[in-house]
């Protein structure tokens, strides 16, 4: 393929007349942030921002957002695809992202205005080339664009629901056809073409399936271990719905397993249920991962449990807010995010619980309402 | 799932007593540049270096490498993993990727060292917290340790070319049932059911198809879009076998094609002969693609071309060398990369032809060798 990835999928083109107001919704609240960051330009390059804004689903463009400006600026790979996919934004068509982006900006408020640009997208190298062509202030905004995702709109939501509908449905599949005798890749694929049995092509990440002692990593790739009987298996997946994110953990056990890993396992559930039920507007995430925490804790894992206990999911599968022990960010109702405490024995087994919730005005919503209680399958 | 994806596959562990040659010997390489680039230590983020150098398939892991210390540094989900699949490098158990590494660093080598870091890698946000943990000299390293894996040894050599045999066989089975009637996402669907026949769950990068005036969208995310006599139909596509990719594109004609079609055909199939023709040795990338570009320029179709002829390929789908028409690498021996020129009309169709070769001492093997000549699939 020539350079450039695609992200996101091809189901929903630039919908209706509720399309056009959202991006407009969305471009004015970029605007408010000019305002208070006293600035006269954000250079918006991180793709989800970049598809939030503009709708456009490819990858190598960049924004350029003014008081009375909305450029999208990229190459001629996707200036067809601009036409089709964006609403509110002019297409600049230039040949290399930075030089291009600068031009346009200058030739559009003059060579001195005081230019955002995303710190922790944008790559050291990328920065000094954009020292390098503008001479006017720059100013790394941050994460203040990439905030303005955290609290989802209806149409948000709706993806969101509906992938997390479909990998729910996926898995049930999945488990209801049994475990034992499968390996991981096994049952990764399995999972992958009952997806595509409901229409959706594309996972919000590789689908970890990590049986027995591989569950003890936290991250395994799905490989020829075969299940056995006995053997606790951890399964993490997610689909991705108009480019939104589900992200469910479940942790099953293959036939019977030992004492030791069930009680494990009441911990980590009784931890998931308490960062779920710490869950409201007002709360920090670090108060969500405390709750969740303190229940391991007490049981003696608390060195078993070595992540955060959430993060935010949407146009990326990991985004804001933060749900970890020394970072979060406030909840505000309309956030997304996981809850998915885990114990890890290294050499033996895994245990990670996890849902999508929706924070709601007296708490949150489950949008994976699938049993939690541990669950064997044959 | 926890915050850090995964990358790669699970085929192949650390393999036997050669694996334990090549990391010793890519760790030299990485040394040799110390002295080179006159640095105390590197520190490396990217996640294909990462790997390259320690053997480590997660993300979320630093390298700190000086004349006589090899560290990987990550966090809890990861060192089980470490233990699994790392050689040469030394586990640093930290929780902060930048403190933890920073802070190794100094107790190793002092708090003045100077270090190299990866500014195409790393971000603008994360260099500076790196300047304010680290007060000793801190250089941007640019591509100098991942150019360490442009040209590839015989393992790597091995495994890219499996990927290509395996995304060739997959496109031929794919091609041979006939395409008409069919939407471009079963396409798709349908290629990635026939790699996982071949023991592949991983894609080098999302299937491209696109039919008809969708060819011209040179980053087509396959949709719902029918495939009907007359289309052209661009299908670019990849394996990922022990990491390494593989990238092909056939451009195929679904029944009887209009002349005019027919003619860009042969003018980009002329360009692409002409790329392959180019490479050797000691020429820049940028010949390559000067012999591409010349045959589409002449033939009246310059302005349609608008991207690079070609890029490396390895563990990443896109890496050095570069095969541009302002910016090029010099060829050596042992590359891998892509010759991919391409006619874009805007409306109408798109033709893109392209193969993975390797380059050898007197030119170049094509390691994707199936036809290029017009294909009429029913």
């Amino acid at each position: 393929m020539s350079s450039g990835h695609v992200v996101g999928d091809a189901n929903s083109a630039r919908g209706g007349g509720d399309a056009l107001a959202f991006a407009q919704r969305r471009l004015a609240r970029a605007r408010e942030l000019l305002d208070e960051l006293r600035l006269d330009a954000f250079l918006v390059s991180a793709p989800a921002d970049v598809r939030y804004l503009s709708g456009f689903r490819g990858e190598d463009a960049w924004l350029v957002i003014g008081r009375h400006l909305a450029l999208i600026c990229t190459d001629s790979r996707f200036w067809e695809q601009v036409a089709e996919e964006v609403l509110e934004f002019q297409l600049e068509r230039i040949e290399r992202l930075d030089e291009g982006a600068v031009a346009a900006l200058q030739r559009e408020l003059g060579v001195q205005s005081a230019v955002g640009f995303q710190g922790h997208d944008l790559s050291y190298a990328s920065y000094r080339r954009l020292r390098r062509l503008h001479r006017g202030r720059l100013r790394n905004a941050g994460d203040s664009v990439s905030r303005l995702r955290m609290v989802k709109d209806a149409g948000e939501l709706a993806a969101v629901r509906r992938a997390c509908t479909i990998i729910e449905d996926g898995l049930e599949q999945v488990l209801s056809s049994g475990l034992i005798g499968r390996t991981e890749a096994e049952v990764a694929w399995e999972l992958r073409a009952a997806l595509h049995e409901r229409g959706v092509q594309d996972l919000a990440f590789e689908t970890i399936v990590a049986a027995g002692e591989r569950g003890a990593l936290a991250h395994a790739i799905p490989g020829d271990r075969a299940i056995k009987p006995g053997d606790l298996v951890v399964i993490d997946a997610g689909a991705r719905v108009d480019g939104y994110c589900s992200d469910i953990t479940r942790t099953v056990a293959a036939g019977g397993i030992a004492k030791a890993a069930a009680e494990v396992y009441q911990v980590v559930l009784e931890a998931q249920l308490a960062g779920v039920a710490a869950v409201r507007p007002g709360v920090n995430g670090t108060v969500v991962d405390a709750a969740a925490r303190e229940v391991i804790q007490a049981a003696g894992f608390g060195e078993f449990f070595g992540h955060g206990t959430g993060h935010g999911v949407g146009l990326c599968v990991h985004e804001l807010p933060r749900l970890g022990r020394t970072v979060g960010d406030v909840l505000t109702a309309g956030m997304v995010h996981t809850v998915e405490p885990g114990i890890y024995r290294e050499g033996s087994y895994g245990v990670r619980i996890e849902d999508t919730v929706v924070v709601t005005d007296a708490g949150c919503e489950r949008l994976t309402p699938s049993g939690k209680e541990l669950r064997i399958v044959g």
